[in-house]
């Protein structure tokens, strides 16, 4: 797959066959990942993978409550376009992925943002070019509860970057709408 | 070029051909980005394009001032390793590169780094993809001076998150050294 034909492919997925994903392509994908620039080359970043549905369920239900609780504390907040959906019993964060993985780091690296970003983008490179799709779920970070952080593995001096579905899509929505770049200045 | 040669392309890269990089192209890498997945697809990244090697100069030698400045502040910082490079005045941060993009953002995006992070991958990519290198140099982000801040456009409201190397390179390097994933669970 050329790189303008993978940069069509690499596509937010949130409709999915029902259809499981190998462990052993996942661990390709992130063995790719590993390809990433980090800074200083650390690596920081560190995965769990789940594919147990009812684990992915209670995790979207837990990262809802957050939401909704941090909201009520701040009505103001950004989240509010989300509130119905939040509210929504029915409503999965993670949709209907048969897989879901977190990529989460140690508090400790400054440049843990910037190194898990890189590395997200490997990950939705190397799935898009093996025909899976992927979507970076913002909604789906948000687990404080110490004892479901330990039952995920969730290290206490790390913390969740980004959990990112993964799985064979229905098919390849077109792009959404971009604005052109924004190049301030030339010299 | 397919995933697995794009991936062995997109190393670091510090040591350039003396060969300018049209303006045509760097443009075309930085519409290439417009695709990269954002926060709420809220593209938040902007672009400074740099061709003007005294300026570059000028940039690494104000970086390198704040970088010391920092380091006599705080001597056990990490900014240790890096001392004997920032002292020394030949050298310069970004290296013998034709040109130098900053990707910058609002200081209001809470997502702005993992956006940047994203986007600079696709840089990175569709850089490599047109047979150029690129490397980002953290040790050049430190601009301060509001006055040069000024000269390179960056608006008061933003900040400097990634400067980006770009040129054809020399050769293509080995990927330095990397360690085993860590996949802490599967569930």
């Amino acid at each position: 797959m050329d790189f303008k034909t993978l940069l069509i492919n690499r596509r937010a997925i949130r409709d999915f066959q029902n259809k499981e994903v190998p462990l052993s392509v996942i661990k390709e994908i992130i063995q790719d990942t590993c390809l990433a620039p980090t800074a200083s080359n650390r690596q920081p970043c560190k995965f769990i993978i789940i594919r147990n549905r009812d684990d992915i369920k209670k995790l979207s239900d837990e990262s809802k409550k957050n939401l909704l609780s941090d909201l009520e504390r701040n009505p103001g907040s950004p989240l509010k376009q989300y509130e119905p959906r939040l509210r929504d019993e029915q409503f999965n964060v993670f949709y209907n992925a048969p897989c879901l993985v977190y990529v989460i780091g140690p508090k400790e690296v400054q440049s843990l943002d910037v190194d898990c970003g890189l590395t997200v983008a490997y990950f939705m490179f190397s799935a898009a070019s093996k025909g899976l799709g992927t979507c970076w779920i913002g909604l789906g970070a948000h687990i404080r509860d110490r004892k479901t952080l330990d039952k995920m593995g969730v290290p206490v001096d790390c913390q969740i970057v980004a959990p990112v579905l993964i799985g064979y899509p229905t098919s390849i929505p077109p792009a959404s709408e971009r604005h052109a770049p924004e190049i301030v200045k030339i010299i």
